[in-house]
């Protein structure tokens, strides 16, 4: 496994004016980190299931995390063994199958997450069909936006969890102060999971967002601690369709992020009761879905008016 | 075809200060705007390709941008129609063969673009195998990375196009000034091709960056402007591989992103000879690769040293 970044000459051109003329503009060589992206292939059974650009670190929460997104395992006893290796060590490999591959794996190919599941489970044939795709991603391999949505999960109108808007608030800066530590690149995106007090269980970072909640998911699956009852879920971009299917896969009530949602993540979370927070930045928030979850000062002015 | 934005209720909690205590939260209840995202199938030659979450609009530029960016065609020559239609008008359909489809689509499950190659042209079965995926992407149905970059593409070693440093940091106001008149949701991913002397050609906006990319191609595929010779993409988010494959395989000689590459986006920028500039904001830009396509005041000082 290579590094989380890579360091590479760069040239920084600085215009001394904003709209200064273009002689004025200066030049200086310096290295820069950049933010690593591998491809990992996730193999079950001995078989390729998918591919994936990732940046390298927690293969296997990633890969076991990956397997819970696609609804192939919910509890940690449903994985028999995850191994990380690489393509000679594995021996013979399907994602190595149709390649001209010349053995030369500088560039970080052949890096494979093995998955043994426990007797008795499997990848259907169907599922593993259309799998070779770019990243953990929760569309690939479905037909129709009602297969989209058909995944087994846990009950989230169950979860009884309350969060403070106040505690809210203070996730961002808490999850950026612990990016600060894992990262200097500017090019990962974070997810983290809180409880419901602010406190921070997890975090992981990835080039790919999809890859980064895959990685706490698989974290808490290995953790013994699916479903993620009464947590936060907050990820540092923008919340898709595919981040709250994520999210209600792994049993959190609660997802949070810093950028927009798109209309069709708002409309599964109002399908599937997840409590969904977008724009949370500063000490304000918009709240498109389950707002009894959150705990305000309008609270006791509501239960009057109800 | 629905609309690029959808209007939902949503609450709005601000809280009074910074630190406040819990009690200071104020709510209001209003309209907001979100990015729509909705499933686009991409059948050929009447069979399902891959199946995209996307924002409505342009889809007849996303599915051409698709094939190209997959390296499946490379003129407009090369597509004898594409027909946008929903399952129903399609007639059958692969995307609706497995799913319990109860014919209710105002999700907007059954848009589907339905493409037709010249004659002569097909899209391999190997390639066809493995394309149910979230988004063109790139990476999908490859089994190595040096399959990664096999695709065919035009010569960009062969493009002398040089753009100051001075129209470069321009390029990103006159993005956000497109994107104004676009998009009010916060919520979209814009890409934008622009000439040497930053005349904005194209711009296309979409929830999946991939996606505004290749719709940015598929304009200029169905323009006959293919190879973008001497142009620039100029992406609001970070450079990944996928995305300096696409630019690689549109022809197009520098990629600009406000934010960061990865270290993946540099090696393949480097190896196909694209210049590669990342974090450009303000007066600043960071240049990875392809150095000798940026003029800037050091210039003349260089040219005496080497």
């Amino acid at each position: 496994m290579t590094g989380r970044t890579a360091r590479r000459r760069v040239l920084r051109i600085s215009l001394a004016g904003q709209e200064g003329p273009v002689g004025a503009a200066q030049t200086s060589a310096r290295a820069d980190l950049l933010a690593a992206e591998e491809p990992l292939g996730i193999r079950v059974g001995g078989e390729a299931l998918t591919l994936t650009m990732r940046t390298p670190g927690d293969d296997i929460d990633l890969a076991a995390g990956f397997l819970v997104s696609e609804g192939i395992v919910r509890t940690a006893a449903d994985i028999a063994s995850i191994s990380i290796c690489t393509g000679e060590q594995c021996g013979h490999s399907d994602h190595d199958k149709h390649s001209d591959h010349d053995g030369s794996a500088d560039d970080g190919a052949g890096n494979i997450a093995d998955v043994e599941l426990r007797a008795g489970l499997a990848v259907s044939p169907a599922l593993r069909r259309n799998f070779l795709t770019t990243s953990a991603c929760g569309v690939c391999g479905k037909a129709s936006i009602s297969e989209l949505s058909a995944a087994p999960s846990f009950d989230l109108n169950a979860d009884q969890a309350r969060v403070s808007a106040a505690v809210l608030a203070g996730l961002p800066d808490a999850l950026r102060e612990a990016q600060r530590v894992f990262s200097r690149t500017g090019g990962l995106h974070a997810a983290g999971v809180f409880r419901a007090d602010g406190e921070l269980l997890v975090i992981r970072e990835d080039v790919g967002r999809h890859n980064a909640v895959d990685k706490v998911v698989g974290w808490a699956l290995q953790a013994g601690r699916l479903p993620l009852s009464g947590c936060v879920l907050l990820v540092s971009g923008r919340a898709s369709f595919e981040l709250v299917q994520k999210a209600v896969l792994a049993g959190i009530p609660l997802l949070a992020a810093i950028s927009a949602p798109s209309s069709l993540a708002a409309q599964l979370a109002q399908d599937a009761g997840l409590t969904l927070v977008g724009f949370l930045r500063g000490s304000s928030m918009n709240v498109y879905t389950g707002m009894q979850r959150i705990a305000t000062s309008g609270e006791a002015a509501r239960r009057e008016a109800g």
